[in-house]
């Protein structure tokens, strides 16, 4: 019997056809310190919420990065399709005109910035982030984490979290707020007062649900140090032209 | 002047690189019988609805249809990652397991149903959409639009959007509801009693933003004849194991 099942398990193999293990999907552990989106208090946070502009726009376009270095083109991709920006033709779609991780380097300005190889390799810094974006018809507005108060900090974003057309990406240490590990990018939706925390639609989905932080964890993770730029992580401000 | 554009413009072509027209982004506009969930009035009706457990779990896997035939791989997809079921691996995230609409026919018994390939040239039947889904730790009641009244299809739909851990896929025909134009296939998130819709998730983000739609519209929507199988279209129930 063992005999036999080793043997269709090597024709199985012979046809080409390797089953891949079905296993429990991640998220991995949250925080204490961290309250999931997935959940009826985190449902609360935001129907409390007095800065929710910008969640159902972001939520209609929410999408996970599409390998371990692209949280940054996820969150751009996020935001240009939410302020409905002019867009490359996706060749998946054939007349459809919209922004993907593959299309939105379709662009001359892209390259000048940085290529989509480097992005692979290691990511992109806050400047690379609010580079990117410059090479499409938006505003952008680039704060570095030791340039901001916690108290500039948390206005600036309530402000454009309660107002449409412009959208907040936060570019920080994870490990600073409790999570595994290195620097992460993704786009802001709401603030809830009482509890003085920011929700973030994590895009990396396969590791993370969003999350409602503390808004001072989340300052102090934008002052840290990113070691390929050497300066502080930071948030951008993107706004329709 | 122009000679030296029109030389600029060869040599971009030379060196291989011929970026995209930017185009806006569509979407196609909306019938008057549907309201865009991306509106004031949109979200009130969210707001008001009493039947939106299931709003939230979809929202954070809303992905949008690979390819124009993949409506259905996509709806899948999210309700499989919506309850947490356990995934192959996703090469694209290394050590991490969760579905998409590629690793989802990764396993030897969605070959019987129907084949990746098969999908891409005619989309799925309502038949064959259970049936994938059977192909997975799931329990899945099927119904045909001409099995059930509208109130029948209006009390099953209700009674799933105001639990959690189970979720609802319809496939409707898209003329019957004023769009653009054949068969569709798209979770459903929430009913909104006073106003008597249903808004759909639509996948086909490149399309249509998703809709509050009446529930006659959507229950005639399902009680068409798809030329595939002859059959009528309709909804299912999918329930976590
Ligand atoms: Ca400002
Ligand atoms: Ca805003
Ligand atoms: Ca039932
Ligand atoms: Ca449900």
């Amino acid at each position: 019997m063992k005999i036999k099942k080793l043997i269709a398990k090597v024709l199985l193999l012979g046809v080409g056809f390797i089953p891949s293990q079905l296993l429990a999907q991640t998220s991995l552990p949250l925080h204490e310190n961290l309250i999931s989106f997935n959940s009826s208090q985190g449902e609360t946070l935001l129907i409390e919420s007095n800065a929710r502009q910008d969640y159902i726009p972001l939520s209609l376009q929410f999408e996970t990065q599409e390998n371990l270095a692209f949280c940054g083109v996820a969150s751009i991709v996020m935001v240009l399709n939410a302020l409905s920006i002019p867009a490359p033709k996706a060749t998946e779609w054939v007349m459809y005109h919209r922004f993907t991780q593959d299309n939105v380097f379709d662009n001359p300005k892209t390259e000048a910035v940085i290529t989509k190889e480097t992005v692979s390799r290691q990511g992109m810094t806050l400047q690379e982030l609010g580079g990117l974006l410059k090479s499409y018809p938006v505003d952008v507005e680039v704060y570095h984490g030791d340039e901001v108060s916690l108290e500039e900090f948390r206005q600036e974003i309530i402000n454009n979290l309660k107002q449409a057309n412009d959208f907040v990406l936060v570019n920080y240490l994870r490990s600073a707020i409790g999570q595994e590990r290195g620097g992460h990018i993704s786009p802001i939706a709401a603030y809830n007062k009482e509890s003085d925390r920011f929700l973030i639609l994590d895009v990396s989905r396969y590791k993370y649900p969003p999350v409602w932080v503390k808004a001072e964890d989340l300052w102090k993770g934008t002052n840290t140090i990113d070691s390929v730029s050497q300066k502080t992580r930071g948030f951008i401000l993107v706004t329709s032209q």
